[in-house]
């Protein structure tokens, strides 16, 4: 059987995959990364046990990834950086999508309780 | 060669098929489903030749699929209707995705200039 | 610090999300659903430390799903049932989706080694 | 009214923003690669009045992709090219999308009928 602990980080890997496989490929502009970064970190919040979900598109990023007669870019992984906090029986796991080496790594931060 | 009309009507179709395929899965409650419906019209209205998208997921059709013990549901065409309008070469398509007999149709309502 | 069993099931998560999130909604009948399933296989088996994926489009459900006047329908979670496998320093978890009570649910099975 | 022709234009925009906005970000590598091919035309052709998608993604632009220590990408508009056929009241209308100046340009090829 596994434990609460483990569950907890299932549970949160569950929402950061949601959150790449679902928006990755959204078009994405500077005026509408802040309204996006809202509606995916509330659906991220819709999720079983999830806390917070808090995520960045970040604009030097975008600058470079918007070719100017394009005037937008689709939302890619390296673009944005998340963090998303799972509750369950108790156990709190923080976890961390950012840019390492130019690959969004995801990784477990912290197992409290 | 297609004339201008048809290649509108190609671009506004591009926009639906972006909007259902980008976009069902979310997860959404009551709470989420505002900025869900701005964060959608803003990421197609960044498409080319796009002049406007107004989307709306409706609340009773959300009552409906919303398990009281799951507290939120997936978004679906279903639950939402759309119109959006392209514009391309002086010639605007206004073109509408709406429930009939229960399955989400898209529709090229009409063709001008 | 995570565990590496801890490490395991949240990578088994991303997993899960990537398979919901990524695919639901693809369009779907009776003969391209083998051709789906393999490819919803492979494209999990790329992802790091996924030792195996397995994943089943259910006739029946899918008989259900399908209106016989449109004659497709969009894979859902519920049309579906899968078991993911991971592997990572040692760690084995062995993870399944399987409806209960109607919902797709994403269950931790076994965490060996 | 549109024209039958407009309306099919219409419906081939909606198989192009399907089949880019469902499939983009799947994980792929060589060995996945033609199996996805496959299933992303069968799921097309699922859809209504399409008789034909053709789909390629190409190996040479897989491999400049694939970074060699992570072993596989996410599907990505550029790596691809596709042919889309739709008829609808005997009006054929051919479409593609392939790489122009880096980007992935959809266009209707001709209308017929």
């Amino acid at each position: 059987m596994p434990t609460d602990s483990e569950i907890a980080c299932f549970e949160a890997g569950i929402k950061f995959g949601t959150l790449y496989h679902q928006f990755t490929g959204t078009p994405v502009d500077h005026e509408s990364a802040p309204g996006l970064e809202r509606a995916m970190e509330e659906a991220i919040e819709n999720q079983p046990h999830c806390t917070e979900a808090s995520i960045t598109v970040h604009d030097d990023r975008l600058d470079d990834a918007i070719d100017p007669e394009i005037g937008y870019t689709e939302l890619q992984g390296p673009l944005m950086d998340a963090e998303i906090t799972v509750e369950y029986e108790g156990v709190t796991v923080r976890t961390k999508m950012e840019l390492e080496d130019g690959y969004p790594r995801m990784r477990v931060r912290n197992v409290e309780g």
